[in-house]
């Protein structure tokens, strides 16, 4: 059977995709696992969901771009637990009773009185924002809802060149995006 | 039911942790998950042994030295598919066919000729070392295995103050450890 | 005679100071030199305008906080090319003919049209923002004078440990500030 | 008259070039300045002498290789100030009485005993050195001689994009080299 990082090869790429290090700490931090229901939006070309639906229970991802529904959907073909739905999350969210809710969107902010309701209390929403402009907004909208902020943050990777000798790479991503982290009260 | 951030903030502290930036990397480059069984080395406080269990099926951690042991187990003692066991992993791994090792040891190269037979083929080896001189004797060893050196890399994560003005935080971590991730040919 | 480094050394500590790696960065890409003829502002505990005017051919440097000004006015005294003023900024720049004019201040802004009347043709404005708030007025502010701006940047220093092992310090400055060049027309 | 900047603009590229970040620190952190005396070498395309010449009484370039020297020679004809010789520094340093110098070699230890004669007596020694290995042989001859290790370091450069959106560019250099600062006794 082949594993995460087999199927992740093997992915189309279309827009920007969510890197192993932001996947990996939206993981961590809001300690989701097999028990887990989630619902992620946009889709893209499913890494984030995929990453997530490799540990949890239930993901339910929002697309309603076409070409990007498209890819996703050949992507996350092999992943029994994902629900991809052609849809625009500004519209609403339908599932309850969500443990954390995943936002790569312009307007994040735009879900939180969904989100509000679908989360669990203690729920994490968790927003991927590449720009400063965006958090901006966010940080005022979140006031707005029974959220608490817990955390702003934001992962450099730095690899290192091993061969012939060891030093870093000359090159990095400097930046993906901004996480923010918010529980529902 | 406490969910994985509830319960670790609950965990006593005894040496240095795995933090979730690292954790969470590790967790999204291996793509374990509710199926994988992994061994875990030193077991530490065992926060690393905790984010792991809280994915995967069945997790089995080592830690020799009295005072950690008795720290981690009363931080796992909440973790059900935890087998904590006081025994020093340089002598050897009992589990077989495992899907990924995570090794949190001063010298993880004494680990490597069971890792070998211990993994699955494609498995993960992952070594988390504070100092470049460890790196390079651990670089050395990896070429009399049947592994393949992966990816060397470390995470930097920087918070953001926004409370008041946005800004990042005046002080980071500066260096947690190198993550080296290897695979079993 | 002493050296910069020496004279550093003894300063009086007051406000927040400009690092290494700031001023640095300032002196290599503004090109200054014994040539040239600086202001700087606000003089805080007088680092900036030390590093200045171990290079430059005059330096002045505007405080009108009592407090910052007694303490530059101690640490500057050595530095023969340094005329400190007792003066606030925003109200006004008598020197003409700069190469270049370094502002640590909360509203940098307030100087631009002093700043376009007495630096040279194709001088240098170099401001230190802390904030992300500051660099978006600033930004907005650039626009209305014959300036160009030329770049927003930051500098990490990650120091390395050597004695025993080598690895990068545990800790690290996180953030100074953003330094923004500009450039007159 | 053609300041730094407008200079630089117009040199020839050859070998990989010492950054304004880095060129800085070493400015910034030695205090050289109008009296100072300082030995560079290997010139490379000679912007590191450029950027000390611009600061410095007396700067002289060492250069073997006949192909960078070639470009130097053309990149540096406009420093009046500047010594370029055509000579490998591994057989010696002919200067005496020097403020700093700085290294970029392959093995910039070979200098050490030449440099401990030729630098006054608190004189700086800066070694720009790409890789760990350069830096695990240096720490171990440092010891040899009368200097005293100061600081290993490096810096990181951040820049950001203003224009549509505030946000970090997306790609950045990682790694230029580690800067050693020594002093002589």
């Amino acid at each position: 059977m082949k594993t995460l990082v087999e199927k992740l090869r093997e992915f189309k790429r279309g827009p920007a995709i969510i890197l192993p290090k932001d996947a990996g700490l939206i993981i961590a931090l809001t300690g989701i696992n097999k028990d887990s229901k989630v619902v992620d939006a946009g889709t893209g070309s499913g890494f984030l969901a995929a990453y997530l639906a490799n540990i949890c229970k239930e993901v339910t991802t929002y697309e309603n771009r076409k070409e990007f529904f498209e890819i996703a959907d050949l992507n996350l073909s092999g992943f029994k637990n994902v629900k991809l739905k052609f849809r625009d999350i500004y519209k609403g969210i339908k599932e309850k009773n969500l443990d954390a809710i995943t936002l790569d969107l312009k307007e994040p902010w735009k879900v939180f009185k969904y989100a509000e309701k679908s989360l669990k209390s203690n729920g994490f929403l968790v927003a991927f924002l590449p720009t400063i402009n965006q958090l901006e907004i966010l940080l005022k909208e979140i006031k707005k809802y029974k959220f608490r902020l817990v955390k702003v943050t934001e992962l450099l990777e730095r690899e290192w060149e091993t061969e012939d000798r060891i030093r870093p790479k000359s090159q990095m991503i400097a930046h993906t995006g901004f996480l923010v982290f918010i529980r529902k009260l």
